[in-house]
């Protein structure tokens, strides 16, 4: 048996922490196939995948609007550095995902922001990297939010915006009015 | 029955054309279970895997030295583009993966230039892609080399070589003495 004074020094591991909203998650059982109560290990080989194919996707969404693989998250090491990242690519034909203001067609990917706001159709996932050491794999770490992630800024009076460029609040209203996007970035 | 003239117009397809050397594959088999007689069809959304695990890599060489997955090939669009693109990620802990003149560790990725030369070991492949049009699926047209990709310039009288820079057979001489490396790069 090896002593703890022994033992080899632990590695930190890194932790993707995505917190699930959609607005009818309480009538509705999208996220019942999730496992929201403990972290789960994935191998830094595999793709992370999330859709509604469980054969596919080993993060399960039970909803007819959600494609078979919606969109598969990777590990990876980037190059001349020692920096692990995320990338994110969008799996589904049908929706658009939208990673804070980029959006993303079919097999376009990017890399995920250390804290980025995810959406696709209705679903709204804040996603967190928590950074640590290990290569060999990673960790997920699913919670359920309460309250919608992206905040519907309904001021009592109309409020002016800025003429160029985004408000704070542009991304604030996914899925009920279409977003601005700048014609550079479409 | 639709008649000719009435049918979609046909899509093209990307190929990915990959012409495989190892020094010993006249004596050894570890070619023996890749199908060189006809192109192969991979879904847009799978990951094509190369190496020694034939669980997960339907790309099997049966080499002890290669690793469980050696590298991984996806296919993706570029952002803001109908470009399509093959992106390559060395899997492997114990062995680099060098892409014309870039180094990869475990889970670098690098675009797959459309024609250049993939190394690992002993390994050569030469990968030339054929730009096509459908984005659901691409195909693989595997090839074996009768003769190594990577020429030995063995040239009877020492050649001066530029002070700077590589010389033009920098990469010439992998697997057999150390490739030269820009401290940059490294």
């Amino acid at each position: 048996m090896i002593s703890q004074e022994e033992a080899e020094t632990e590695e930190t591991v890194t932790c993707l922490h995505m917190t699930f909203y959609h607005p009818c998650q309480e009538d509705k059982m999208m996220f019942r196939c999730l496992n929201f109560r403990k972290r789960e290990q994935v191998r830094a080989d595999e793709m992370a995948k999330f859709g509604r194919d469980s054969n596919i996707c080993h993060y399960n969404l039970l909803d007819t609007r959600v494609s078979r693989i919606q969109f598969s998250l990777q590990f990876y090491r980037k190059l001349y550095s020692s920096e692990s990242c995320f990338e994110i690519k969008n799996m589904s034909k049908k929706t658009k995902l939208i990673v804070d203001k980029t959006e993303l067609g079919y097999l376009n990917k990017i890399d995920l922001p250390w804290k980025c706001i995810i959406c696709f159709g209705d679903y709204q996932i804040l996603a967190e990297i928590q950074e640590g050491e290990a290569v060999d794999y990673f960790e997920t770490h699913l919670h359920l939010a309460e309250v919608p992630i992206l905040q519907e800024r309904r001021l009592p009076s109309p409020q002016p915006v800025p003429e160029s460029g985004f408000s704070s609040s542009s991304f604030s209203s996914q899925g009920k009015n279409p977003i601005e996007i700048d014609e550079n970035e479409s």
